[in-house]
C-alpha cells in the first residue's frame, strides 16, 4: 500500500487523489486551512507550511510527496525532500516559483522570450523601462499567482504608480518588468515526465483568460503541426533540463506564428482539467503515474474538448448535465468572489459538434461572452 | 451541500463515491466491518444492518439512500425508507432479492425465461424435476451470490445430494429449481431510469463467467441489432413495471439467437464496470444523477471497451498501464481467494486494435486463458 503526500489541499490534490485511488493508492493531504476541498475524499493534516510537527506528521505518514501548491516555502520542500522522495524536485519548484531564475532558464535553452529584466530599484525601473519600452507588467518575482502581484504600465507615465504598488517588495522577493505581448492567441503544453526521463505531452491547448484568470480551454489547439511540435519541443527541453517528474504546464503567447514563453506551472494545471475526459489518460493520473514510476499512459485525444471555469460561483449544472458530452466538476467549495469553484468540460466527436454544444450551454447559462471566443476558434 | 448515503462499502461504493465526486456530492458509507474498501474514500459508519443505532445516526446524516449490496434485509432498507428518500425503493429491491419473484415478474411481462418451479419439499423437488428435467440448479430463492447457494444437478441421481446441500433452506430462505440453459453466450443491459420514468441503456455487453464468478466483459456486444434491441426493451419493461431509479443490470442467456432472462442486480453491476472509461457517462455517475433526479449522462459508447475481472490477487500492473487505452482498478483490498479485488478496462478505438490488445495483455500476464474467449468473440 503507497501513500501519496500532497502539499495543498484544493481542487488540484482532490482531482488527484480521485483519478490516483483506481491505482490502489491512498492519500494524505497537508493544507493550512480545515476546510480545504481535498479533505473531503482524503485524510488531511492541518498545519502551516513552516510547522516542522505538522511536515514531520506528514512525512512519517506517507511514501513519496507531490504538491497541489507550488508556492510552498523552498525550504519546507527541502525538509521534506530529505525525509522522503519529493517530485518534483524542489529545485525544479524553485525555478518556477521564480520568475527571473525561469526566464533566465527559457533563454538559456532557446526557448523565445519576450523581454524582460531583473528591478532592484526605482533607477532601475526607469533604466529597464527605456529599453523594454512599453506596454509593460511590473511583477514579483515569486509568489505570483493569477494576475496578483502585478502591475501594467501602459506608459512611462505610470512609472510612478507601479513603484508605490510594488516598489516595497523589490528587496523582499524581488522584482521583474516583462515586455507586454500583444498576442493572437494563449497556449500551453501540458506535458509529463517520468522518472526515467520518458516525456509525453497532450495535445496543445489554447487557453483564453480573463481578468488573468482561466476562462476557457480547448484542445487541441487549432494551430498548425509545425506550430505545436515547436511548442512541445521548447516543454520537453525544459523538463529534461530541470530533471523534472510529473506533469507541468508550459504556457505560451503566439504572436504571427511565433511563441513565446511565458511561464511554468510546476504541477498539475487548470489548462489540463479537459484531460479527465478528453484524453485517454487524465493529467491527474499520469502525475501520479511519474511520481510513483509506473508507465505513463498515452496522451491521445478522446474525441474533441472543452474545458470552461467557474468562477466564484457555480452555475446551474442542468445546462451542462443535459448536454450528451456535458461533464461537471464542483469542488466542493463554497463560494467566495474570485475563487476557483469548479469547471465544465464538454466533449465531442467532431469540432462542429463541440461548436453547437458550446453555443446551447453558453445560451442556457447566459455565459455567451464565456464561449464565443472558443466557438470563434473553432469555426 | 447533498450527503448520499450508501449502503455496503465494497468496491461498487468506492466507484460511486469517486464518480460522484465531481457532481459536488459528499458521500457517507455503512459497513458492516470496519476495512471495507469504500471507507478509504468516504466517511463511514461500522454497524450491522439490523442495528437501528447505527441506522439511526446514518439516516440523520444524508439526504438520500442507496446500495452497494442489495441484500440488505427488506425490513431495514424499509425502515430508512421512512426516513428518507431510498433508491431503488425497497420494494424493486424485494422482488430482486427473490428469485422467485423476479422469475414471476418476468414471466407476467412476457420477458422469456428458463423453466423454473419453487420447491417446498423433497416431493416438491421431485415433482419440479419430472417437469423441468435435468440438467438443472436448485437454488435459494435469496441470499445467493457470485454462485454462492447453488446446486447444480447433472441427472436425477443428484436430487439426494441437492436436497442434502440446500433442503435445509426450504423453509427459511426459500428454493427453486431453474432449467439449466445451454446457452451460447451471455449477455447482460446495463440500464437506468431516473426519478422522472427516462430510461437509457448502454450497448448491450457479453459477459465470461468462470466459476460463477464474472471474468470478462465486452462492450459492445458482438450481436445483431434486433437481438440488442430486444434485451433493451426487456430491461426498460421490468425497469418501468418497479417503478425503478438508478442502474441495474438484466442478465440474459442467448441460446440460438434467442434470450432467456436470468436475473436482475438491483444495483451498479460488475458487468458495467467498463463504462467508466468506455462510455461518455459512467455507470456510477448515472445511478447518482437518477437518485438525485438530475439529467442522465449519455450511455454512447467511447470506443470498444473490455473488463477483465481480478479475483483473489492483483496482477501486476504494468502490463495493463504500459497499453495506450489500458486502465487499472484497485480496490485497494486485502488478497483473499474469490475475492473481487480489482479489474482492467481496456479501451480501443476498434475491435482488432482490442483483440490486439487483449492478445498483449493475456499473454504478459500470463492469463491467455481469460483473454481468449473474448478475442474470439471480436474476430
Amino acid at each position: 500500500m503507497t501513500t501519496v503526500g500532497i502539499l495543498g489541499g484544493g481542487q488540484l490534490a482532490r482531482m488527484l487523489a480521485l483519478s490516483g485511488a483506481p491505482l490502489g493508492l491512498r492519500f494524505l493531504v497537508m493544507d493550512t486551512v480545515a476546510d480545504a476541498c481535498a479533505g473531503q475524499f482524503a485524510p488531511m493534516i492541518v498545519g502551516d507550511w513552516r510547522d516542522e510537527r505538522a511536515l514531520s506528521e506528514f512525512a512519517s505518514k506517507i511514501d513519496v510527496a507531490t504538491f497541489d501548491f507550488e508556492n510552498v516555502p523552498a525550504e519546507s520542500a527541502q525538509w521534506l525532500a530529505e525525509r522522503v522522495p519529493v517530485f518534483p524536485s524542489p529545485r525544479a519548484l524553485a525555478v518556477a516559483q521564480d520568475r527571473l531564475a525561469e526566464k533566465t532558464l527559457f533563454r538559456e535553452l532557446g526557448i523565445p522570450v519576450p523581454p524582460f529584466s531583473a528591478i532592484d530599484s526605482r533607477e532601475g525601473l526607469d533604466a529597464a523601462l527605456a529599453t523594454i519600452g512599453t506596454p509593460c507588467i511590473l511583477k514579483t518575482r515569486r509568489l505570483g499567482y493569477d494576475g496578483k502581484g502585478q502591475f501594467r504600465l501602459k506608459s512611462l507615465a505610470d512609472a510612478d504608480a507601479a513603484w508605490d504598488a510594488l516598489g516595497g517588495q523589490a528587496r523582499t522577493v524581488g522584482l521583474i518588468l516583462e515586455g507586454f505581448v500583444a498576442f493572437d492567441k494563449e497556449v500551453s503544453v501540458v506535458g509529463v515526465r517520468g522518472r526515467d526521463g520518458e516525456f509525453r505531452a497532450w495535445p496543445l491547448t489554447q487557453n483564453w483568460h480573463v481578468d488573468g484568470v482561466l476562462s476557457a480551454s480547448l484542445a487541441p489547439a487549432p494551430v498548425s503541426q509545425e506550430l505545436e511540435d515547436k511548442a512541445i519541443a521548447h516543454a520537453r527541453a525544459l523538463a529534461d533540463a530541470l530533471d523534472y517528474v510529473g506533469v507541468f504546464a508550459l504556457e505560451l503567447f503566439c504572436r504571427d506564428g511565433e511563441l513565446l514563453a511565458n511561464e511554468l506551472a510546476p504541477r498539475v494545471h487548470n489548462s489540463g482539467h479537459w484531460t479527465i475526459e478528453g484524453s485517454e489518460t487524465s493529467q491527474f493520473q499520469n502525475h501520479l503515474r511519474a511520481v510513483l514510476g509506473l508507465p505513463l499512459g498515452a496522451t491521445r485525444m478522446v474525441g474533441e474538448a472543452c474545458m470552461l471555469n467557474w468562477i466564484g460561483t457555480m452555475p446551474d449544472p442542468n445546462a451542462v448535465l443535459a448536454e450528451p458530452g456535458g461533464h461537471w466538476h464542483d469542488y466542493g467549495k463554497e463560494a467566495r468572489a474570485g475563487r476557483k469553484v469548479g469547471h465544465a468540460t464538454l466533449r465531442a466527436n467532431t469540432p462542429q459538434e463541440l461548436a453547437q454544444t458550446l453555443a446551447r450551454v453558453g445560451k442556457k447559462l447566459g455565459r455567451e461572452s464565456q464561449v464565443e471566443p472558443v466557438i470563434a476558434a473553432l469555426r
